[in-house]
């Protein structure tokens, strides 16, 4: 017995089930058939495998950027002190000096000059600073709004303001003078107006680690530091397209912006780098592809441009041989650029092939159910197909129903199926097992 | 020849196979069929299409941060000259002035001022760094341990440590005096403590590129410049959820935190805004969340905090004209805020709900592996089943064995099967092609 | 007839339709399709359930880092006014003092102290900026080369380069005087040479959010702040490969790179921090490791290194009590430290199992796919199993073809099957439709 049992567990190695398949020969059928299993096909093949390449693995791209500005801007408003004659660089310009996969340009500034620790009228513009009296502002001391640049000591004087001349205003304790942002409107243009013409060199360095494979957006096509550094970015041309160095108007401009929209208020831009590298051609056609963009976009009449306030802070000896703390505070204006690195490469693989084919495969099984229902729903020999590939089994519990009935609403060879069935595709319980 | 070949690979065109199924009707097999088949399309529908949006495309999104801090802190340390009477503003507490996606709010301060290289008494709290003579310190002459702050010049000088007077250290060499830690044991409370109050407003342009939406965080329920700078964040109001502006305070108890905690010795918050956008609903919907937590969390006993040094350097010109560098060094303890913009828009998509639609029916299949299992090995009637779906075939090389003992362990109706199986459902090659 | 339509309505719930299936009993066939099915399973749970982790739910590590910097280099350079003799602190080579996952050391320096704004001769290595006379500068009065520090006057002068000795350049109007790079050719080693001594203590917070696990690189092991600080990472030993201070020449000796070829003219490297934690097992044992690589990597004869330029801005009392402003410029080479923390932190779930064990049976039906091959197209009883396997249905409209000699082109045993297909497997619909 237990012997038997063995040789029944065994018997199950050398067993095997497919399923019963009805073989149908028919023009109209089979071409419907072979027509969408083409269309799949097709689709596996051009678009999975071909076009999406399906057949390759792919790495995104990791990267490190770095960038230079180049390009000085000289600003001649000796009617305006704060500013004044001067020459403005890149250590001027770009703040702070450096950063990751981002930069700053400057092209606007309101600076206030030699602030120190002291006493001085308040900024008038303020809600409810303005004052007749002592009275008034003593009733305010220790206070400060949240706009407002220090604690009010109570006493109401004079504002120094050109345009409030006259105007008294409390006095507060902090970096005075307090800065004035009619200088702006004195402007008229940006500060630094030409820094349309600055240029940035993009240094990417880009990897794709699983194929060890590591570029940089610098080619062999510059011989030298000199001639690469006479280069400049532009789309149109087969060789310059590949040059890392970016005059900032030519950015604005393939963005569809003006850069006079950005400088007088400033603004932030995205330069995206695109490294999509088909790692089974040659390597020196992984190159990148450029573009631009504005992020803030949009025509807003509130919160326009980007701002951000900096000092330099720095001491002066007093006459007893003391420090004094000073500032010049900058209330900068300019444009923010966003490096961002994106790619994909692909390199031959079998195991995303395999993968990409089996389940375009699998897909084949839709022509078989689109057929089923052309067979088993529209044709006008549907009843005989559908004996041929159900089996109708009656269980022990099966629920009566007047069948045929409601089974052939066309009822034109009822009894010829119906024998049929009853010989060849039709079995019920009651006759064999009970 | 050729032409019946020919014709023979053209009838491969018009073929169709298509798999032969047992229809079974029986209440109990039938009623469980179609309630996991109903369970198995109330899942698709229910939970794959309606609950997580099946039927739309889906965008990352794409974003730029701006952020822009306001308030003032007035401290009055007039017994500590280092500190003093003085305002502290935006250009003093934010470190560096701008970053992307990040900003530093200095809460408290250790500072440093009118440094010059010169010689000056070791920090005696440095380890080694004591001595009685000079043959100690001559010793280490031009060695500097890591936590010291210049080479060791070989003389042996008082400390100008107040808390260490009398006491004997090695001479440096170096940025002269050097930082005095002991400054913050005796300030008790963070020397801007009201940094709590200070606002922080955050400008986030964002973009779902694929569907060519752009959107920032500022609505027009905000009609001008002032009425917008007066609102603040609020989550439980219904127009102030949306205000960009924030307290401090408001973003440290949202998160949990009591900003107290955190002021002292500094800390990293992240500031998460979300933009969950179905784009098949009217863009107004389409606005952001925002969520606060601490990142530097857990209760720690060493190495709390966050702080950094840094300094601002100036020359101060000498009686012969030339200039001498001078700095002001600040240890800085402040609040680091991360700004992470996550989200994803859904649009409506046919290929998205097909895939899913395909994927879902895929599982159809399931109900009938499951039924079979019942119907072929837990129904009373499943020898009668189970012959009517299989077709037994001993092929020439069949593993013999006693079949029917093995097969039917309960017996009770074997001879009726066994007759049956040889009529209609088995069959023997050695019959038909031996 | 409606009771009738609905009651066959309802018989529909009480169906169930299940493919019928040829059960062989075959050794070679079975064998194949039980070794098929085996490795399938094998592959399922050896590969996606046990090594791949198919039972766990996954969720990507999200991070904080803050970086501190120690370590003191002095530079002896007392021929070099512009250094001088000095001592290099942290706030001196950190620029800026903080950033996000970044920090950067400096390594070399050209300074150029006490620059302000008015005339001097240009930089002598311009392209055409050397003059004989005063007409040429004339004609070239107010542009400026890209590479230029400020506009031209129109004066010729003689150059302040002591290696331009004698020769003339034109006067510009800007930061005087210009920065002179032969100071890095003099220079010939690093000015701050003993950075690889320089030391990073990098402090890393990270959370499984879906998981509500923080974690940070600073475990037990270390029981007070100075017992950690004295630390230093090591790869080959079991407790400091834990020790988040890293020696900068240790992390560039660990990506194969030689510091000193970095410290000259600057690089960027990358510190990698991976955190893949298993959290089935203690949270003890989610730990990170370091590695580290060079980022800008390859041997470039053209725009090498690292560098930036940035300035310290001061003002200076003038006699009249004004204030005029100074700089000291800097051209800092060094090295950019790129912070990246990846990781995947798995836990049991239910859900994913599922779905990998289902997917994973799907893949069963491959060994039936690959037996079906091998049954109907090698076995040398191919047409009995044919047969059974195939209802051969001609339709009413099928494709005409000399079938027998093109299906069995070995014809020895066509009469055989031919009259066994008309008895058992084949059906012509003109005998039972028509």
């Amino acid at each position: 017995m237990t012997s038997s049992v063995i040789r029944s567990a065994v018997s199950v190695f050398f067993e095997y089930d497919t399923p019963r398949i009805a073989h149908i020969r028919s023009k109209k059928v089979g071409l419907i058939n072979r027509l969408i299993q083409l269309a799949i096909i097709g689709y596996i093949i051009g678009f999975v495998i071909v076009y999406r390449k399906g057949y390759q693995d792919t790495d995104k791209v990791q990267s490190s950027v770095t960038t230079k500005l180049k390009g000085i801007v000289f600003s001649n408003y000796s009617d305006i002190p704060s500013i004044g004659v001067r020459t403005w660089d890149v250590a001027d310009y770009v703040v702070p000096p450096q950063e990751s996969n981002a930069f700053f340009v400057m092209t606007n500034v309101v600076p206030t000059p030699a602030q120190t620790q002291k006493t001085c009228p308040e900024d008038p513009t303020i809600d409810g600073i303005q004052c007749d009296s002592d009275a008034y502002c003593e009733s305010l001391k220790g206070t400060s709004s949240m706009k407002g640049n220090g604690p009010i000591t109570g006493k109401c004087v004079d504002s120094d303001f050109p345009k409030f001349n006259g105007t008294k205003v409390c006095q507060i304790y902090g970096w005075c003078p307090v800065e004035n942002d009619d200088l702006l409107e004195s402007l008229k243009k940006p500060v630094l107006q030409n820094a349309s013409n600055f240029t940035v060199f993009i240094k990417n360095n880009i990897e794709f680690p699983k194929f060890g494979v590591s570029r940089r957006n610098i080619f062999g096509t510059y011989k030298n530091d000199s001639e690469l550094s006479s280069c400049r970015w532009n789309r149109d041309h087969p060789k310059d397209k590949f040059c890392p160095i970016f005059v900032l108007d030519d950015i604005a401009r393939d963005a569809g912006v003006n850069f006079n929209d950005l400088n007088f208020q400033g603004g932030v831009m995205q330069i995206v780098i695109t490294w999509n590298c088909n790692l089974d051609h040659s390597i020196n056609d992984c190159v990148p592809s450029y573009s631009f963009r504005r992020l803030d976009k949009g025509d807003f009449k509130i919160s326009k441009g980007f701002n951000f306030r900096y000092a330099n802070q720095f001491g002066v000896v007093q006459p007893d041989g003391s420090f004094k703390l000073y500032r010049d505070l900058y209330k900068a204006y300019g444009v923010r650029f966003l490096v961002t690195v994106q790619g994909t490469a692909g390199k031959f693989s079998i195991v995303p092939l395999l993968l990409n084919v089996a389940s375009g495969l699998a897909l084949l099984s839709v022509a078989t159910i689109i057929c089923d229902i052309v067979v088993l729903y529209f044709l006008k020999a549907r009843h005989f197909y559908r004996e041929k590939k159900y089996l109708d089994i009656k269980g022990p519990d099966a629920f009566e129903v007047l069948k045929e009935e409601s089974e052939h609403p066309d009822n034109d060879n009822t009894p010829n199926r119906k024998s049929t069935s009853t010989e060849s595709g039709s079995a019920s319980i009651a006759n064999q097992v009970r």
